[in-house]
């Protein structure tokens, strides 16, 4: 089994130090230790794969730094719960991949492996990029707002975020505990359900992914269609087309839900401000201004607005539950079109906000290509609680899907 | 103002240094330090007030071991987010208090202030045992079972335990959360309202805490009456018989509540394993028998059994949603009976798996003497997300029950 991680561990050192240079994917990684690691690695599930662990997540080995000078050279002496389960499953650490500043908005220096002039999205930068340019096979990731569905859809690669609560947030830095959720970013759906079977649980599970044809897809260009661009409108377009070939494809109506982008920020902002209050009271200095702006937002929502955001949140939540009882799954935008220009920030969260707060899970699937040549992806939605469903449901979409994603500079 | 908190922090000196060498509450606390941060504290909310942090829960100044050999003299390098919400409303932070191993059941060194050969309670010990021995104000606590109520009835202090989500969990080391609940422990309910004012937001509230008569009150003997003792039994009789002097009081029969306390079981251990994966992983020799029974308990679980609990306890939720349409509050045992002698553990959780599990927030009143001249407190239950209206309600008790706790060993 060493000998098979050993190799893994060359492999994947390989990729790191030819492409790293110009990604800036990583946060931290120790080659040296890398090998040491290689040597005693678990035999499992896992083997031979490698694991990048976006940096807001706690790690013996490498530093934790929350993308935040405030933590700069930051250790923990223990790894994050699903950290230990990774490796207890057999997975490699290679390092701490790219985070934004708390997982907000302020970006770190990743580029887009497909453009470098471009964003790799935000907030698992790292991860999504790693993944895309093949230096790592499963990317740690989180997401509160947007963070690991849009830079999926940006670098063209598989982003999977359970249901809310089904992997541990023991040891990750929270943002807004209502949303905030653990997930992965892989090459495709398989990884992602490989992964799943060991980060759901403490039980060693077996992995049956089954490829499944949904009887009926609803589509949703959502109450924020406005704000997609045309790469956005025809991938949506063209993959209501190629679905339909094979299963029952329906316009799903949810302008009731408009409400939700609001919510979204009314919950985020108060419980930022409650759960950054050490940076917020002792080191407000080196807050970026982006997220300084975000903590006085929610200074000034007071608890009755809070509460009454929360009450209305879980109406959404019955009222999505409805729906899925129609629809086995739904096609949504994953983000506004292809990734905007470095100069422009991370992107806009304005097609995750809906999801996240109704805490169902969600496949993200490249699979299209923008006017500008680059990634874009779909989100397929499932209903809460059922993620096995979903992702065999996503693995057979994926099939269907014209582009499949190969690690980017191979190419 | 720092007069006033150095004056405060003399007065509990002088306390701690009476006291703590019996009942052994704090795992870590340093007058120099306190004496240093009565120099500095801000002015607030909370100014002249002494705070005891549970040993969960990450401080800067204080070691954070969470009562485990695993994290011997381990430091963090920021406050938890309600460390800083406390202090930035004035507080002043006294020391760590003992918890149980990562709040289960393996006791620490605390004893009961009211008999030193009995059990504060777990896991909040050292919190309850500091807040009834006027060594502390405000405790910080936290229940995953029934780590606060008991504790609090134990050790004759008010215990509130807020409806979940309500205080930021940022910096707490967690066992099931699902159902992680921090919390206060403190030697009146206006003190409670003081410090919940700080705890469930960024806004400096004002307090307003206006003792309320409820209409209706729901009297619980649970489904798990056969395991009162005599001294509960009476003490719920005896508070029953005072309270229908100025309300409307009657049984509430909660029959069909009786799958929580397996439900609970499930979901914790479940969840604990997945929580604790590094430690289960990488350090198992430190883990004690007992909690490492809980961690192999949850290793047999499957997921499929995990979310049918959860949906299960989704449905119990709906439930007592529908009873408090008829009661304003439910009053309910707290513990079996007066503290066990400290060879025999901390106590049942019996009493609070169904409240934890249900998630609504729950004041443990003393008011009430055992058998054995210890004391025995009763909870007050009230509809989730109704936590100021709890608080009201509790006040009025508050006022018609028999005994009032003062800090035991003035006395």
């Amino acid at each position: 089994m060493s000998k098979n991680a050993s190799e893994q561990a060359v492999r994947l050192l390989a990729r790191i130090e030819r492409h790293e240079p110009q990604i800036q994917a990583f946060s931290s990684y120790d080659p040296a230790r890398l090998r040491q690691d290689a040597q005693t690695v678990s035999d499992g599930v896992l083997s031979g794969l490698g694991v990048g662990v976006k940096d807001i997540i706690d790690t013996v080995h490498y530093p934790t730094m929350y993308g935040s000078p405030i933590y700069s050279g930051h250790h923990t002496v223990n790894d994050a719960a699903c950290v230990a389960q990774l490796k207890a499953a057999g997975a490699l650490c290679l390092g701490k991949t790219v985070t934004t500043e708390f997982a907000f908005f302020q970006a770190g220096p990743t580029v887009n492996p497909h453009d470098f002039s471009r964003t790799p999205g935000g907030s698992s930068s790292g991860s999504a990029a790693a993944v895309a340019a093949g230096m790592i096979d499963i990317g740690l990731a989180s997401q509160t707002a947007a963070s690991l569905t849009r830079p999926a859809s940006y670098c063209g690669v598989v982003g999977f975020k359970p249901s809310y609560g089904r992997y541990a947030a023991a040891g990750i830095k929270g943002l807004a505990p209502s949303f905030d959720t653990l997930g992965t970013i892989t090459i495709d759906v398989a990884t992602a359900a490989l992964a799943d079977s060991i980060l759901k649980g403490p039980l060693p599970a077996s992995v049956s992914l089954k490829p499944t044809t949904p009887v009926r897809i609803g589509i949703c260009q959502t109450p924020w269609w406005d704000q997609a661009e045309p790469s956005t409108r025809i991938a949506l377009h063209n993959a209501a087309t190629l679905l339909q070939k094979h299963v029952s494809v329906e316009e799903v109506d949810l302008s009731t839900f408009v409400t939700a982008a609001d919510l979204h920020v009314t919950i985020m902002s108060y419980e930022a401000c409650q759960a950054l209050a050490w940076e917020y009271a002792e080191r407000k200095s080196l807050l970026s201004p982006q997220i300084t702006k975000l903590l006085d937002a929610g200074r000034d929502i007071t608890y009755d607005v809070y509460r009454a955001a929360l009450v209305d949140a879980e109406k959404l939540r019955a009222g999505i539950a409805e729906i899925f009882k129609q629809y086995d799954v739904l096609l949504a935008p994953a983000a506004p079109g292809e990734a905007p220009r470095l100069e422009d920030g991370t992107g806009s969260p304005i097609f995750s906000r809906l999801w996240t707060l109704l805490r169902i899970p969600t496949v993200t699937l490249p699979g299209f290509v923008g006017l500008n040549g680059l990634p874009v992806g779909l989100q397929l939605l499932g209903a809460f609680g059922a993620d096995e469903a979903l992702l065999n449901f996503a693995a057979w979409v994926e099939t269907v899907f014209p582009f499949r994603p190969v690690p980017v500079i191979c190419r």
